[in-house]
């Protein structure tokens, strides 16, 4: 069994956490640790795991966590976790890290104090993790020891539009991305504008220019258009939104179409929406939780809720001359706790869906 | 593999059924019944099931449902399956047979007159099935061929006045269960009190005096009686509720507390909300989906929402003489297809969880 | 023109009277009093009111609130108001006070410690005050200068059970009332459990067995019941619970039908639904905000949101010899600042319905 | 008193337009018109309006509606309307008529071959008709007879942008509109997607590339770009998308900013946010329904619920060089019934806000 130890457990990545953790034949959870909840139990916080056996939070020993556990989870604040998987490495090596925050996301360290607002102390951590968007670096993530789960929108965004730089068909100057989330996404901190009566029956931008995913979203998507030569950075504007509901994001993007007919001739495809979905059905091949979607159907977000599966579909507009691309996931999942499952396998040598064969919840 | 056939599986109860079934790993889904859309896959009427290897929907051969499944799950609408399943039984009398639909439920023939308005052909199926109010008839359904698979009211109303009943301790003529539903309850049919703008921020009673689950309530809690000796019969007042959610019920039950110095003391227990959830949980003692929460907790259906839990808690009412008795469960698991798959796990003598050990999903 | 000061203006009953005085012709909103928000606009609390003219929160002034209004609003949070409305009145005499809080509701003071924990420094206000319910104390309230606003649950179930205490047709022991309100009712104070994510998709009961209401309502219904000499009195079983929607209370409400063929022939009534119906409609005959539903149709919260309506309907169970009473009422409008303007009309000779004609929002 | 006669009323607009109605001091319905429920009450469609004092549904008789209304308004379905406009004048030629649905709305008949699938049997009512925008087209609705009511995205979109096309300081070839709106915008009529189980806790987009107020929106930003001798059309991009709530229309809007400084210095503006901002407020200035939002705060759909305000917020993101405008309406109210009625104030000579001074409904 892999010892598996959560350092945030009770934030509602770490709460998707220990529900897929516990549907996971070979994961056992052995640590649980908390700031605010030393004592108590999960079923403190959460009333759903009532009768769940399952270890009290407690203080962190980061000598403990190190040698008892396999892997740790980490799901805490932004800034908080660095200094943790520093010294756990540092006592033991071997140990397998996933951080589903924030703090090995970014490569250059000096995004931190632009986009975070905090001076990151060990930008050494930021070159050792390999990003962990699962369908796009399989491999590295099979060899990694530590792993940096994606935010929930780059998820999101980066599987809608890899195909695209990966084939040179979009403008990366003109990407535009417009993003809604249900509340879950907001985490489970109180405030006045996540007060019930006060976000059900609204709908408002949040974060705008500035949301803290664009560094990452820029930085990703960057690696995948300059692996076939291309220099120019995207220059991405993301204004994400919050909608009353509990889970799922959906994602639209715009970007231009270039196409050239060499290219399109290369690709052997049809510079249409037939010819883009086949080309996103190719490029996704074999990845069982990308599903695209035919072109008389949407990503919603429905279609995914409690799964770990990403929905996409791709339209050409011929009428404007731009591409419009959707993606659909459950930010709990796919976009944090399921993701990092997903990862854990591969660190493992698991299949990749073990634990994770879970249809969605239509109702 | 238990080979599986669905009849009915396009409405809202056989749709959960087939996601439970695709996590059970003993079962095989290899006939889907529908009538609408013979021809057509179950991902075109929910899309979430994009991708999935399912069998098409086929118009149904009874010889071949009776010969190519080991059990057949009904979940169609009131008085179209017993001519079905008299059929099947006559084909193959060793095949078993779940109706989640109402069909089965009464022993009185009659009462299918006076309630659902037609007449029950086959009432020798009446007699021969068990009601599958899996905790309660835990051998009978371990021996069963034929069950009958309990609504989704009687099930949270059944087991949170059982006790109560068991030991005597209420007014038979004293019950009145208010019940609060969500939306998915209502069925996949369109109507306009569904259309959501209707709905949403919308709530009111339905059903009024004449909800077709009275005669089942009272059957059942009159069996519980009479094995202690009480031959009075209850007289139930239910009142039914929709309110905007999509998943779960939850019962508000009052009933006159009818204690003697006698009967507490032979119990061993206090008169009061302490000593009733102790009587709880020894009477449940062992059942693992039935939770009994502390004076301290209220039932809450997203406590339960996705798994097969029924949470119970019970109060006793100094003030009043009153008992308040409350139970939360998920309409479409423990309400209907998770309790078809406990049954038909205990008919093929699994462990009555497999396929159900699914954390609920507090998001 | 009626100069209005509100203390606790930024609640969710004061956001809502400031909404209905703004259309309201004869009244002006001269002092807003906050704790919280001293200097800032209502349009700092609430986005709504960007752009609207309305005085700054200050601290308040007793002096200054008593001279420079006609009337002073209080929605405070409970103990909180009497000091102030005792203050208020010994400063002048002719001012006159609504107090849309608890803190004049009950006419015994003991009761105050027993269900909300405090001592009562006022009693003399208790005797003097006039409890507000509007349609069945309208002369007492037009005469009087301290009104007791009742609370939302006291309303709809008050105005439910009435007739039936009026006209001695329900046993008094027998009173079993099912409530559900919207999130709105537990004010805008953040809480865990009124956290989007937590509440939405949930349903639960609170407030079991003690709810502050419980004394308000016996009290009231008390009072109509020996009217008629009768003296027993009543034993109410009382809960509520919270369904995911914002606006609205429904009530379902039990009793023990207790008809004798005199007082049937007497009231000239058949002792059915249809006989209760009109009864109730000539029990109200002339009220105009409350609208006695016929026996095909039910109260929904729906119906009469962003009104000062409540809406009643009446069966008559005969299977079970009990009575059925429902009612929905907007609880910020009928349940708080709606009766409250209602209450102020009277007081200042207006028509009851002055800036209360508001046709509900069915969408 | 204006005599009103409503075509169409037992839709979302009609009902919604009669609720503003009732509460307009000068206007009187006196002839609905309904072909599905003739010789019923709105109160049977609508139970919110149970003992309203409203006319019964009627078959349209032409010459009558032309005889006994000042006013006509027609909220049916695309297609339905034109001929009986055509009618309507040709009785009487005095008649005032809005037509809240889309058959007037394009001056283009083909495009209604085009985008709306059916040929226009009345090109000259297009030509004679008054796009309905008040803010934008004052004086020509307070002149018109003929009033084309706008849709409800145009409403948001065209209110947002605007400003950027009068001043020129947007790339009209750049303008990408994401759109979300509540499911009243879908209407009455039934569908699988718009039932509650499915559509609540769900989000997706519709009517990809092809929705019908994309040549609307065109249109009328093409109007403004020429009237500053600018002749480029604009190409827009346009996803609405559906999300779980009732009420409101959200607007994302992307566009290059084309500032020059010569313009810039003769508008005498920062080229920055805080200067769009000054921009948006003196260009809306008196405009009693716009209210423009300061940089630190975003328009959101409850600050504008079941009112008439349009909130407009404006963004200049210097890193990507472009802007982000944003707006929200009620989709019913300014986005359908509330500027028919603001529309009907100008052509009839009284204040616009004649029966719209209802302040938003944040609860």
């Amino acid at each position: 069994m892999i010892r598996v130890g959560i350092v945030g457990a009770t934030g509602y990545a770490g709460e998707e956490l220990i529900r897929l953790l516990l549907g996971h034949e070979k994961a056992l959870i052995t640590k649980l640790v908390s700031r605010t909840f030393v004592g108590q139990f999960m079923e403190d916080v959460y009333p759903s795991y009532f009768g769940y056996d399952l270890p009290r939070f407690e203080k962190a020993s980061k000598v403990e966590l190190a040698s008892e556990c396999d892997v740790v989870f980490f799901a805490s604040p932004s800034g908080t976790a660095w200094p943790w998987i520093r010294d756990l490495i540092s006592i033991n090596p071997r140990i397998k890290i996933i951080d589903i925050g924030s703090d090995l996301r970014l490569k250059d360290p000096l995004l931190y104090k632009e986009w975070y607002g905090y001076e990151h102390g060990a930008p050494e951590l930021l070159l050792k993790s390999v990003y962990g968007l699962t369908e796009l670096n399989f491999e590295k993530i099979t060899n990694a020891g530590l792993v940096a789960n994606p935010g929930c929108y780059p998820t999101a965004v980066i599987l809608a539009f890899a195909p695209l730089l990966h084939f040179g068909l979009i403008g990366v100057d003109s990407i535009i991305v417009n993003a809604l989330t249900g509340i879950s996404g907001a985490g489970r901190a109180l405030s006045q504008g996540y007060h019930f009566p006060e976000c059900n029956e609204n709908m408002k931008a949040y974060g705008l220019l500035r949301h803290r995913h664009v560094p990452e979203i820029e930085q990703e998507l960057n690696i995948i258009g300059k692996a076939i030569g291309r220099d120019e950075p995207v220059c991405l504007s993301f204004t994400p939104h919050v909608v009353p509901l509990n889970r799922g994001i959906l994602i639209t993007g715009y970007g231009d179409f270039r196409w050239d007919k060499a290219k399109v001739s290369d690709l052997n495809i049809k510079p249409d929406t037939l010819g883009l979905t086949q080309l996103y059905k190719d490029f996704y091949h074999g990845k069982k939780f990308i599903r695209i979607r035919p072109a008389d159907q949407v990503p919603q977000t429905k279609a995914v809720a409690g799964s770990n599966y990403c929905d996409i579909s791709i339209r050409a507009d011929e009428r404007t001359g731009r591409i419009l691309v959707m993606s659909a996931i459950d930010n709990l999942v796919k976009g944090a706790a399921g993701q990092a499952v997903q990862n854990m396998n591969l660190m493992f040598g698991e299949p990749e869906d073990t634990g994770l064969n879970l249809a969605p919840l239509w109702l």
